[in-house]
């Protein structure tokens, strides 16, 4: 068991075009950092949050970083082990980035790194869930689990957690850009349709499965046809402004694909290369840019670490 | 060039539970035969058709078989060229084994055994698709490609025809029943409800991924999980009297999955093993039986080679 841990979360693309509530990547970039000290008396304690301007509660069984380690404790039969958590947020809320995600992925990382990780990874996963779930309200995986895990998650059924890596080409890049504007999830949620139709439901099946198996086969080109949403992008579009003219920027930049990150506004495109990534979140930066919407860019290959021990 | 080439067609499960319209497989077991022949004068020449029961017209550019034979030797500048087609159709009607496709598919096969294989089967898809279209009205290669290509064909797209062989696990093995019911195709797609609910659709898609996942894995507990239609099948299992008694008797047998062979009223099991396949197969049958409805059992392997050279 160790004193105290410093562990990282790094941000997530969930939904990733075609697999809305199923899919999700880790990116290089932003992310939480949670730190588990032992302390006195039993129970977890969140001491101090940074990063969040007042926003998030100290209460440890309100703070979806906090809720997810009392979780996990609980799992691992430490309940009466006291340990106090620091979180800094270093990554902003409602970019549609996986902040709440990074959070719970964090401090599930945090007690497993504490504990000198008496299970994988996997296995703490479901009390990560369980700590963004009392942010989002839904048991959903799509952030969570890249941001634990790292590379690309595909989630057959969130139920249950089936939850499978999948592989990721040695030249595939992302560049996501999050343009500082703000949407609510509850907006985001609400402009959707509750039904689709069965074209629509068949293209989108098909492009699930022509985007796993261009993963699995190295196949751009497959990759690239296969990234388009033709359910949840044409209705969340209109949250983003000019997201129209910052998707075909980056696609002729030469992208693969480009769509929303989450429920946006960032906006992701996967590319082969490095270099084309850079040129396509460039294209897609400058298109936020000309609207006078000032816009960070992360240019990056797939995470493949997941939330990490830093010290 | 060769004087005469007989050739044949296997039948096809199409939609395989998850991949409505988008995925097939090839079995072992009934199929089309058709000969080809050069002939004096020009153009395509059917000179028979046995078991059809008189049903299929003899004039080529309105038989699958004829008109994917033509469209094939214009792609390949042969107009010119005589042959006469017999065709032997040794598959039933109607049973949702894909029997229009493998008429289709053994048209362009018996073309291009013919002229001694200048292009490559899939470069013959096309036309045997339209061969197929004709009988069916949609152009669509789910029993087509199979058919012809052998494997389990997943298509991310019929326009364009984006289609791809997936990877076939070892012991995988399927059993197909073939009950004489008839179900009208028309009523197979009347049943239909043109949408579906995004719950739904993020299911299916969930499960058609973990289906791509677990064949690529060769991993039967997810491949299993995932065979679990939750939009096509419950519409249309009423078509086919006592199915859900079938699929029960399947899955009791150790069935990895059981669905609909294309529109029905054939009923397939996916299974790990050719012993489970058989004890599985055997006891759809009698659930069939127990309702005084014949039927045929194929049990099989998936077939890889699909459209064959027989002399």
């Amino acid at each position: 068991m160790n004193k105290e841990v410093r562990v990282f979360a790094p941000a997530t693309v969930a939904n990733v075009a075609v697999g809305f509530d199923i899919l999700g990547f880790a990116i290089d970039g932003p992310g939480d950092e949670v730190v588990a000290r032992l302390a006195e008396g039993s129970g977890v304690r969140i001491t101090s949050i940074s990063g969040d301007g007042g926003k998030l509660p100290l209460k440890a069984e309100k703070n979806t970083a906090g809720f997810a380690a009392i979780r996990l404790l609980e799992q691992l039969g430490k309940s009466g082990l006291g340990v106090e958590l620091e979180i800094h947020k270093k990554m902003p809320f409602g970019s549609g980035l996986g902040s709440s995600a990074a959070s719970a992925a964090a401090g599930v990382m945090a007690i497993n790194a504490l504990l000198d990780m008496p299970v994988p990874k996997m296995e703490s996963l479901h009390c990560a869930v369980l700590g963004e779930q009392i942010a989002d309200g839904a048991y959903h995986a799509d952030n969570v689990a890249p941001s634990l895990l790292g590379g690309i998650i595909f989630i057959r059924a969130n139920e249950g957690l089936d939850v499978h890596s999948l592989p990721i080409p040695d030249e595939l890049h992302a560049a996501v850009v999050y343009p500082h504007v703000s949407i609510l999830t509850k907006d985001a949620r609400d402009v959707l349709s509750p039904t689709t139709t069965l074209p629509q439901c068949i293209q989108q099946t098909g492009n699930l499965g022509g985007l796993v198996v261009g993963l699995y086969e190295s196949d751009y080109e497959l990759i690239g046809r296969s990234l388009q949403d033709v359910i949840i992008e044409p209705q969340r579009a209109q949250l983003i402004p000019g997201f129209s003219t910052v998707k075909s920027a980056a696609l002729e930049a030469g992208a693969l694909g480009c769509s929303i990150s989450g429920a946006g506004p960032s906006v992701f495109a996967l590319c082969k290369g490095r270099e084309v990534a850079q040129t396509a979140g460039a294209a897609m930066q400058q298109a936020f840019l000309t609207q006078d919407i000032p816009c960070d860019l992360f240019v990056s290959p797939i995470n493949k670490e997941g939330a990490k021990i830093l010290a």
